[in-house]
C-alpha cells in the first residue's frame, strides 16, 4: 500500500477548473492531489522574428513556482536574476509537447504563450502543467474560432502527461507524489496523445539503471493513467472537446 | 456613480481566505474585488548576517505577479533576469509596513519571509498585499506561540492598507480599481494601524498637484476604509484576533 | 538644540552652482549642508518607443552615488551588476516629481534625461537631487527657447523638495542630516510646487507610527522649508526664473 | 541509403584519443564522424556545501560549444551573460548519467568536474559528450587508484550513449548526423550500461508522435550501437578497462 | 599650433585639490585641462580571501564616469548591468600602476580601494586618474602613519601618467585632449616613477603602425610631461611629499 | 639556461595547422610550445549598426579558454554570467591589432568575427591568439577573393605577436612560458607588422619598474621573435602568403 492509500496504478484525484482567471484568453487551475498549477494561454498576433513570413504559428511556454509552493521556501528566480536549469528544462518540455498536437500551419502567424505557475507542489508539477496547459491552450484557440479568425480548432488530438516510477519496495507506481518521487530509483515522465501515441518519454535512473522489462511495465502503467487524465480534460473542455481533431478528419476526407 | 456602481467611499467586496496553502506557516488568499493575491509567511530560525547577535528579528517581503495577472501579458521578471523598480518599491513598502507593528525584540533572532504573489490584478495590488500579508504574518507567528517558542504574539496592533485618489470628475474616491487608477490625477496609498495611526503615506500627483484640503479629504477617506478592512482581518484571524496587542497591555501593567 | 546647532525649523546652508559642467545642456552642483549632488539635464530629440507619435515629451531620471560619498564605502552598482531597490525608488521619484510641473505636450517629442550623482552624502540626497535637478532641467529647457525650438519654457511652476522627521527628543525637525535621520522615528519627504501644492508625500514610520496631529505639523514644517529652497532656485536661475509659469498665464489670458 | 552512405543501423566512425590535454587528471578527444568533443575530468578534494559531511562524492558536468563549432556562428554564452536552456539540459543529463555508474560512497568526499567542449558539431554532441566523458572520468579516477587514494575504481559498469531517430523515408536510423537530425520526425537519446540496462531515455516527437512498435525498434537499434561504442571505450582505457566493475564483484564475494 | 594654442610638448593646466571629500581617508579632485576626476582612497583592515595570511597588503581600483561627463550622454553602467571592457581595462591599469610603487609587505594585511570617478571628460581620463589617485593613496597611507599603525609611508617613489600621440599633421604631441585623441594615428599611455623608470607603456596604432624612431620620440615626450606632473603632486602632498621613498633609503642604509 | 633548455632569445616550437575546422571560413590550430589555441574567422555580410552606410568593414574578436586549459580548473565565464576584465582586455587587443593591417574600406560593409579559444595554456595565449588569428583571417578573406567578392586580399602586411620579459636571474627573455611569466618582473607583449613596425606595445612592471635601456633590449628581442613567427605564418598560408600586401603595391603604382 502507498503512503496515501492508493493502489500502485491509481492516479491522485484530478480536478481542472476552466476559466480560472479573467484576463487570459485561456486559463485553468489544475489540481492533481496536492499539486496545484495555474495554467494560462495568451494569444499574440505575431510570431518571433526567426519565424516571420513563414506562415506558421508558434507555441512557447514558461514555468514558475511560488516561493512557498514547496515545503522549504525556494528563493524567487526573479530575485536570483536567473532561471534555473530545471525550470528551463520544464518550459522547453511543455512547449515542445503542446506543439506536437497543434497544426501550426493552420494556426497562422500567431504565438500562444503558455504560463504554468505552481501554487502548491507535491510532485508531478511538470506533468500537471502539461495536462492543464493543454486545456488552457484549447480554450484560447476556441476564442479564435468564436471570433471567426479560424474555421476550426487547429488541434489534432488530446494530449496529457503523467509520471511513473519504480519504488524500491512497491515496484512500478503511477503518479508519484513528492515523497514517493524522492525515494524512487527510476523516474519517468510520459506525454501521450488521445490516440495512444508517445510524444515524449523521459526516463531517468539517478544512481541506478533499469531493464527493458521494467521499461515496458512503466510505459503501460503511464498509458492507463493518461487515458484517465484525458477523460478529465474532455469534461473541462465541455462542448469544445468534441471539436478536437475535427479538422484532421475533414482533411482526410478531402484527400480521398 | 463609479464604473462598478460603488459610491465614492465604498470598498470593493473583500474576502480573506486563511490557511490557503498547505506548506507555509501562514498563508491567505485575499480578494479585493477582482484583485487576488496569495500571501504567505515563512519562518526561518535565523536573521540576515548584518543583524546577527543583536537579539532582534527581521521581516522581509517579496512581491511578484503572474505574467497573465494583467490584461496584457507581462514578461516574467525571472526571464528578464531582473526585478523592476516598481516591484522593488512595493516589496520594500510591504516589509517596512509590517515591521512597524511587530515587536522585533520579542520575535527574537528569527526572520519572517513574506511572499505576495498577485494571481489576478485589478488595481490596488500593493495595498491588498499588505492587508493580506498582515494576516499571513499573524498566522505564522501564532504557530510560534502554539509551539511554545513565544509566550504571546509579538504584534502590537492591526495593520491594513488601501488606496485613495482624486478622480477628475468624481473627486476623492476610495479603493480604486485599475481603470479608475488609470484616470486619477492623484493617487495615494495609506497604511494605518488599528489605533488609527499612520504608518505610511505615499501620495503622488503624476503630472498634477494637490492642495492641503484635498489631502485632508484623502486621508479621512482612507481611514474609514482601513477600519473596515481591519474588521475583515479580525474575522479571518478568528480567536487569534483577540491576542493582537495583548503583550503591550501586559507590559504597561508591569510598568505601573 | 540640534547636533549642528540649528533650530528645529532651520534648513542647512543651501548653495546651487549653475552651469557646473561644460557638456550638459543643463547642470548644477547643489550643496545642502555636507550633501553635494551633481545634477545634469540632457536633451534628446526623441521619446521612448512606447510614446512615439503621441506628440508628448518625456522626462526620466537616474540617480547614483560615488562609492565613497558615504562614511563607509559602498560597492559600486556597476560592479554589482544591478541597481538597488533604493536607487530605483529614488530615480522613479525624481522623474515623477519633475514631470508634474512640466507641460509635456508643449515640450513635444523630446526626452530630458536627468542624472543626479551624489558626490558626498550627509542625509537628504533624494530631496537635494529633486531641488537641484529642477534647476538643471529649467536650464536645459531654456536652451530650447534660446535656440528657437520652443517659444516659452514648458514649465508650469517651481518645484523643490525637503525632508522632515520626528526626533525622539526634539519632535518635528526640518532637513535632517544623516545622524538625525538615523535616529528619527518618522521620516517624510515632501515635494511641493511654487504655488504651495503637494506633488509627492512619502511619510514612513519605520518600527513606529504617527498621529494625524504629527502629520499636520510635519507638513507645515516642510512647506516653510520648501519656500526657502525655491528662493535659492530663483537666484540660481537668474533671468530665467521670471519665465517659469509664463506660458500658463498666457494660456489663461487666452482663455478669458 | 543515408546521405553519407551508411546503412540505417551503422554508427559513424568513432575515435577516442585519451590523455588529450596535459593539465587535466583525465581527458579525451572524442570524434564521432565530424562531431568532435574535448572531455576533461578534474578532481577536487571536496564536495559542494549541501553534501559536506555525508561521506559521499559528487560528479557534476558542464557543456560548451565553440562559437564556430556549427555551420552558423553562435554567440558565445559568456558574452550573452547567460547559459541557454539547451546547455543546462545537456549538462544536467551528462552529470546524471555518469553518476549512475559511479559508487559515490566509495569515491568519498570528492568532486569530479566534467567539462565537455564541442570543437566541431555535426549532430549527436550530447551523446558523444557522455561517451567521451565516461572515459575521461575513468582516467581521472584511475589516477586516484594509482596515487593510493582509492583501492579500486569506484565504477560499477561501462556507460555510453547514442541517438536514434525516425527518418520520414528511411524509418529508424542510428547515430544521426546534423542533417539527418534536422529532418527526423522523432529523435531519441539513449544512455545504457555495459550490462545492457537503461540509464536515461529521452524520446521526443517534435510536431509528431510515435507508436509503441516504433519505440521498441528505436530502443533495439540504440542498444546495438551502444555495445559498439563501449568496445571503443574499452580500447581507449587500455588496461584500466578490465578494472571497471571489479569492486562490485569483490563486494559480492565478501557478502557470501 | 594645437587647437588650444599649446605647443606640442606642453601639458594642459593641471590642478590637484587634496582633501576634496570629507568621508574618504584620502581624496583629491584632479583637473587636467577640462578633464576632471574625483579620486578617493579607502582603507580596509583586511585583504581579499586569496591573500589572507600572506602578510601582504593589496591595492585595487575602480573607475567610473558620470553619464554626462562626455559630450554625448553615456548610459550608466549600473543601469546596463555590466561593466564595459574599456572600464575594466582602465581599472586594472590603475591598480597595477599604483601597486608598483607601494611596498605591499610593509603595508601589511590591508586593502586600499581606489575610486576614480570622471566628473567631466576631455581626453586623458585614465592618466589623470592615475596621477590623482597616487596623491589620494599617499594621503590615505599618511593617515596610517599619523595613527601610528605604520612607521613610515610604504611608498617607494612618486608615480604619474600621461598620454602622448602622433598627430597626422603635428607629429608627436603631449597630453592629448579629446579632439586630438580622436584624430591621432598612434596613442600611447605612459606611467613612470619619480626615478624616471617605466611602470607601464601602452602604445596602440589603431588602423596604423609606428616606427622605432617614432616610439623613441613618444617616450621622451612622455617622460618630460611626467616630471612636471610629479612636481604638481609634490605640491598637493605638502609635507608628506618629503616622506615618499624615505623607507627605501633607511633599508639601504641598514643593508650596508 | 631556461627551464626548458631554451636560450634567452629562442622561441618555443611553433606550428600552425590551417583549415583545422570544417565550418569556419578560416581556421587554424596554433601551437606555441604547450600553448594551443583554435582560431576561427567568420564572415558576415553586414557591419554593426553604428557603422552602417559608411562603406567600411569591421573586425571584432572574442577570446575564451576551456575550463581545464590551465593547471587549476577555471570556472566557465558562461556559468559565472560575466566576462572577466582580463578576457575583455585580450579580445579588444586582438581586434585592434588585426584591424591595423586590414584595409577596412576595401573589405566593404562586412564583419569578420575572430574567435580564439585556448585549448591548453602555458603562457603567451594572447600573443599566440593574434599570430594564429591573423592566418585564420587571411584564409577567410581569401575565400572572398576566390568567390569573386573582392579583387585582392584587403591585407596590407603580415602581423604577429610575442611576449618578452625580464627574468630576475636571466635578464631579457623571449616567448615566456607560464612558469617564466609567473616569476618575470617585467612582462611585455609586442605586436608588429611584416615591415617591422609596431602596432601595439604593452609593457608592465607588476610591483616593479624598468629602465629605458631594458626597454630597448626588450623591443629588439621581440622584433627578432616576430620575424620568425611571420615565417611560420607564410608557410601556413601557402600561395596566399604572396598575395598579402599585393594591393598596396598596385595602389602605389597607380599613384605614380
Amino acid at each position: 500500500m502507498r503512503i496515501d492509500g492508493r493502489s500502485s496504478r491509481e492516479l491522485r484525484p484530478v480536478h481542472i477548473h476552466p476559466h480560472y482567471l479573467k484576463h487570459a484568453e485561456g486559463s485553468v487551475l489544475i489540481e492533481v492531489g496536492d499539486t496545484k498549477v495555474i495554467c494560462t494561454a495568451t494569444l499574440e498576433e505575431k510570431v518571433p522574428p526567426f519565424m516571420r513570413g513563414g506562415g506558421k504559428g508558434w507555441i512557447t511556454a514558461e514555468y514558475g513556482m511560488l516561493p512557498r509552493a514547496t515545503e522549504q521556501r525556494n528563493a524567487r528566480e526573479a530575485s536570483k536574476g536567473k532561471v534555473a536549469g530545471r525550470t528551463m528544462e520544464i518550459q522547453r518540455l511543455i512547449g515542445r509537447a503542446l506543439r506536437s498536437v497543434v497544426d501550426l500551419q493552420q494556426l497562422g502567424e500567431r504565438t500562444v504563450w503558455i504560463d504554468c505557475d505552481v501554487i502548491q507542489a507535491d510532485g508531478g508539477t511538470r506533468t500537471a502543467s502539461i495536462t492543464g496547459a493543454y486545456v488552457a491552450l484549447v480554450l484560447a484557440l476556441a476564442r479564435l474560432v468564436e471570433d471567426g479568425k479560424l474555421e476550426s480548432l487547429p488541434v489534432r488530438d488530446f494530449l496529457a502527461a503523467t509520471s511513473v516510477g519504480i519504488d524500491p519496495e512497491l515496484g512500478v507506481i503511477l503518479d508519484l507524489n513528492y515523497s514517493e518521487d524522492a525515494r524512487a530509483k527510476v523516474d519517468m515522465n510520459v506525454v501521450m496523445t488521445g490516440a495512444g501515441q508517445f510524444v515524449e518519454i523521459q526516463g531517468t535512473g539517478e544512481e541506478a539503471a533499469f531493464s527493458r522489462a521494467e521499461l515496458d511495465e512503466l510505459l503501460e502503467t503511464a498509458q492507463a493513467g493518461i487515458e484517465r487524465l484525458i477523460a478529465v480534460q474532455r469534461q473541462a473542455l465541455g462542448e469544445w472537446a468534441a471539436r478536437v481533431g475535427e479538422k484532421r478528419i475533414t482533411e482526410q476526407e478531402g484527400a480521398e
